[in-house]
């Protein structure tokens, strides 16, 4: 067996795509100039990956949860664990997460579901949530922690809980808060009644808490919109994962410029690493997170990067954006052919999942997929793009197959029988 | 996301094929020209589909429910309860249906096992079966239902019963009605043992109901054949099916010529159009097929057609009959092409399964499919077929697989995941 071959998975978010008028009636992968990219599939061996199963359009989280070796269907159970683990909170199996606004509440009506996007002072909102709720709600405690923004998340953890509620987020304003209820289906579920009622009771008393805390003071004398409600939405229960380390007997870091995944790195206990001048945007610097991904080689035997750009161009549906974010990625994978030694390295490039331009959203395609380095078994395929990988020797396979094929190249992957 | 893409499923039933000697070695879709279905693999993108799993051949009712998205190995209890609504039965989750000949006894042999193709009258025949039955057997309710000739249905509802008993209908002239047993692995099973107590009563019973029956009478007097027993057999259970709306949030209508398959889409509460002229057979009228496709995706989000003639001419292991079907689905599907603006469609054609000349049955191997419409990415392949479809971009695929890939393509798959 092998030893010490590392493992890169490089990924341009949503970099898949389907054919589009404005290009020739090419995709974006097939119109752009791609040397990296064509010399990995030329050399490497192809094939085209669907996220989840044939057609299931996969979000963010789920596709890595499946590149990862996480069966979504069997672990996932909504963004809140790992948004919740992404701004800091220390989640833990079987916590009800969620995501939260700080917003503006006048005379109980909702005037402003972001609270002027406010940019300091939410960390002094969190801390007296936290000092208010330190006993807990009917036995059920509750932690609160700021992000960027208005944003923040919350934490209930307790018994004879239930993710099976609705928002208090009314996703609109000159309403007032939405009462959290158990969802249909879940009426008669005791435990979602219960949460029902610990976060209402939460929402309710949150105004008080927040209207005499002093950041709010000073916004009013200021003529600034007060954070005076904390609006919860988008609940997910934490689920039990085992730690990437121990699942795959691999020390893990994750270089990604999405807040959901890298919580979810955070949550698989992997090192995520921050690299400035990784945006998330169509400004970001691929050659730092290139050269990120190297330095995070010699310390870990795996490493995932995810460029966030190609998918913005797909929601956007902006041909010359999503081309030019795939010209990033052709010059982050270029850096780490000539970076690194592919006796010692096993290289897999592709996307999370396909945006296409056309439908302005992720979509259930196949993503062409070619592995690269030690071990790779070449194919015909001599170009990238979804097409050419249509022909590799891989076929057709899932997300949840990668950690497998890839750990077979690095002979990481044990014997299964004699 | 996409809004108002309309979905067809246009099957050849059993189109797929093996080569043919009499064909100087090809199979039937390579040796008929087929300009339409060419066309549609062109523009299209292609794949190899097994109905049910690599190498196992699949019935047309397993196959299309596979292609709806009911899992047949988790939902099929036999054909009996698609049989019994397609008669027009209000068969619901649990009953116990069976197909029946009305048949001819003479001092308890069976003599015809059609009754003489009786023509006309089984509705009244039927009609005193349920009369006599009104009280049920056994606290079990009775319920016959005729359909055409000497065919009917009948289901049993109540507790305590079980599929898994024996035909009373012995498939043969010259001996008397088989006892109705528990299957074998089924003899200590009180349910079975019930069931098949209710079975022998009914039959018995049914003899002196009919023989008396005035058209019974009747027909004695004119020397025909009476139709003097009821045989059951091809025992099912009606299972718990969510219906197709609910499953796919979408409104979906059925054009097939097969009983069965209809009787399942009635049981999946679609709405099963009878198109006159579409008669099932190689005469049938694959334009009027097309047309009544056209006019039910005005009224539908989604529109299974399924033309019968090809199936046939594999059963009779006839070349040149399968080969005129073959050119009767070109035709259809030619039809649909001209008729529909395909930015606001998409289209799979194929077929629910294989039936082989040289095999004159179903058989395991794969079905070729296109798909064709908005949405659609295509492939390299130019022509469609067995072999060309090989090389499709969707690779190898499964019946299951249909629904999403579809409607990932309309835009109607909700995303999972963040």
């Amino acid at each position: 067996m092998a030893h010490g071959v590392k493992q890169i998975i490089f990924l341009g978010d949503g970099i898949g795509d389907r054919p589009v008028p404005a290009l020739g009636g090419k995709t974006p992968l097939e119109y752009q100039e791609t040397p990296a990219l064509d010399l990995v599939a030329r050399e490497g061996e192809c094939g085209l990956m669907y996220p989840i199963r044939p057609g299931l359009p996969a979000g963010s989280d789920t596709a890595h949860m499946a590149l990862l070796g996480y069966d979504p269907h069997q672990y996932y159970l909504g963004r809140g664990p790992f948004e919740a683990k992404g701004v800091g909170l220390d989640v833990r199996p079987g916590d009800l997460a969620f995501r939260c606004n700080f917003a503006t509440l006048s005379d109980g009506i909702i005037t402003d579901r972001r609270a002027g996007r406010i940019k300091s002072g939410t960390d002094q909102l969190a801390q007296a949530l936290n000092e208010a709720f330190a006993d807990g709600i009917d036995g059920v405690q509750v932690i609160v922690k700021e992000s960027v923004e208005h944003r923040a998340a919350m934490i209930l953890r307790g018994e004879g809980l239930s993710m099976h509620v609705t928002d208090a987020d009314p996703h609109e304003v000159g309403v007032p808060p939405w009462d959290c209820k158990p969802t249909p289906g879940a009426e008669q579920d005791p435990a979602a009644q219960r949460t029902a009622r610990v976060v209402n009771e939460f929402v309710r008393r949150s105004q008080e808490i927040l209207s005499r805390a002093p950041v709010n003071v000073e916004r009013v004398a200021q003529g600034l919109p007060p954070a005076n409600v904390l609006l919860p939405r988008g609940v997910g229960t934490a689920p039990h994962l085992q730690p990437f380390s121990e699942q795959w007997g691999l020390s893990g870091a994750m270089i990604v410029e999405v807040d959901l995944v890298r919580g979810l790195g955070m949550y698989l206990g992997m090192d995520v690493v921050q690299v400035p001048g990784a945006t998330g945007g169509a400004d970001t610097d691929e050659m730092v997170l290139a050269q990120a991904a190297v330095a995070a080689l010699a310390e870990h035997d795996f490493v995932l990067c995810n460029l966030k750009a190609p998918d913005l161009g797909g929601h956007d549906s902006t041909p010359e954006a999503k081309c030019a974010a795939i010209a990033k990625v052709d010059r982050a994978v270029g850096y780490l052919l000539d970076a690194l030694d592919w006796d010692e390295h096993v290289l897999m490039i592709g996307g999370d999942h396909c945006t296409p331009i056309t439908h302005g959203d992720h979509s259930g395609d196949a993503v062409p997929v070619a592995f690269y380095g030690h071990g790779v078994r070449p194919d015909y395929v001599t170009q990238y793009g979804e097409r050419p990988c249509s022909q590799g020797a891989l076929g057709r396979f899932l997300a949840a197959d990668v950690m497998y094929l890839l750990g077979n190249y690095a002979g990481t992957i044990h014997k299964f029988g004699a």
